[in-house]
């Protein structure tokens, strides 16, 4: 590691531990304790607060600073939770980060009114770094919230839908996952005095580094070292789940592998099984080497959009696109 | 009914139609259909649109008009609507407004994603009639999100508590439903240009008209002519809910009077045949008196802080406190 990527990785250290004590405290000493501790159970599982992180970063390379942000930082992260656990109860999951999921914990209708709660106070927080710019950053977070609910909806009807594209796939990630990153640095950059054409460029930065985030989760579903990952690999064969590298399989299949794949269609998914058998079945088609494009195709596209900032300014969303593409989890 | 009062219901019932119209067209032409059509049948159900009304006439009481705040106006009930449809899930409700609530009609994930969505939209309404005092006014309806939340979460706790007093009550309605009438005389008054006396005072009107109005509505379960209600009477009873009605009785009760109520507490409601034996307990007791008090009390002091309007501007809100005292359902 060079020693800016040690400086860099000692920023994000530090500053995703005040992340987590800020998250703490904004839901500390409130009432009722029927709300705000199962909120803070949520809270207090152990994220990578990257959310947070691109509000700090966006707000210092528009010459802003941390400490007008913090507050917005929080906001991102507890709407990100607010969805967090609303889409755990509609999954059936019983897991998050290796802990059990809210409404495992507690009960449904605890983590529906957690979620919604988590919710107001982001904008609570939101509001609290809000000075002059209030509409636009407002509007700004107020769309991603709007758009994550689209992306959701889409996803799900994606269960269902047996024609699904790639096409389609772009478009619900860009709603499910990019807008929020896309937010994050607009907010940070909007609240750290930054022009429209830093805002824009950061928020294009943000979009695209959110659809290549998508696309190696997707990808690590298949290829990550299962001891690091945390669950075994395969899960989103065995759900079923449309994703890029199952809709480019689909795409690329002909004959016998593409009557496997449609066999993941009509049955809603795979036994955990047949995960081994899949996984060389992707191999074959070329698909883990198409994700890996995709992703640097992505991740180029969101950095080249930084060329307005000064080149100090840059290096740090480089080194953060990079460890964001090797991370193993 | 005088020409005032006339006028009054005409504007009324013209402003209604608009609100209506307004509403249908916020979640009309958006995609996923998976979304805004399941948050289209709520907001079709024909609702009284009270808080809208307020938002309304708030603006016109500061010299203001109504063009002014109509998206606000939608906002207040797409609130408002989110609120009904998690409540819904949580309550287990089948029916709200005579039609099978959002989770019967499609199923819990859709109703909780559809809640979501509709607060999205809120936001998003009354973003639009934001000028200059956005931080203001996106402050009072967060802060009327945070209450209502922490409103619904304390009405949950009452249901398992059994030493609830008529002050926990007021606390608690307070949050869950006099904070939202509170914040659309707050967004109204302010969005319509008035000095911070006036949304003080509309303010204030709101949040004791709330009060009023939800011991009204406990009084109306009891009291209300079934044909005209639209649902049997003591359904709060059968449900085992903490209403003014119950708490009180349960204060002013010695002796036999108060095991039938704590036996209601310990079987957490009772049987619809019982229905008329705790009616005759409530009316001997003199609750049903002292809830007609109390009424006039909170409608009393809400209409008191209008005096800083001039006496045309408060007429409105005469005729409107009065016709919810004299509401049938």
């Amino acid at each position: 590691m060079g020693s800016d990527q040690k400086i860099f990785k000692a920023i994000y250290d530090k500053e995703r531990r005040k992340i987590d004590t800020r998250l703490q405290n904004a839901l500390k000493n409130r009432q009722p304790a029927s709300l705000y501790e199962p909120g803070a159970y949520i809270i207090n599982s152990k994220g990578k607060r990257l959310r947070p992180l691109l509000v700090l970063l966006s707000a210092k390379a528009v010459s802003g600073n941390f400490k007008q942000v913090y507050n917005a930082a929080v906001a991102v992260e507890l709407l990100h939770n607010f969805t967090l656990v609303h889409d755990d109860i509609m999954d059936h999951a019983d897991k998050r980060r290796g802990r059990l999921t809210l409404h495992k914990k507690y009960d449904p209708n605890t983590a529906i009114l957690t979620g919604d709660s988590l919710l107001s106070v982001a904008y609570e927080y939101l509001l609290k770094d809000c000075n002059g710019n209030t509409k636009n950053v407002i509007e700004s977070f107020t769309h991603g919230l709007v758009e994550v609910c689209e992306g959701q909806s889409m996803d799900t009807d994606f269960e269902s839908k047996k024609n699904v594209t790639i096409n389609n796939y772009l478009i619900m990630i860009k709603k499910k996952t990019a807008a929020m990153s896309e937010m994050c640095c607009n907010i940070g950059s909007s609240l750290g005095g930054g022009s429209k054409e830093e805002i824009k460029a950061l928020s294009r930065f943000g979009l695209n580094l959110g659809i290549a985030f998508q696309i190696q989760d997707d990808l690590l579903d298949i290829t990550a070292d299962e001891n690091v990952f945390g669950k075994s690999i395969g899960g989103d064969l065995v759900e079923g789940k449309k994703t890029y590298l199952f809709l480019k399989a689909f795409e690329n299949a002909r004959g016998e592998d593409k009557r496997l794949l449609k066999k993941v269609i009509d049955n809603k998914g795979i036994s955990w099984k047949q995960v081994k058998k899949y996984k060389e079945l992707y191999i074959k088609l070329g698909v883990l080497d198409q994700a890996g494009k995709a992703i640097r195709f992505y991740t180029n596209r969101s950095l080249s959009s930084l060329k307005i900032l000064n080149d100090k300014n840059q290096k740090v969303f480089y080194w953060l696109a990079d460890a964001l593409i090797r991370r193993a989890r």
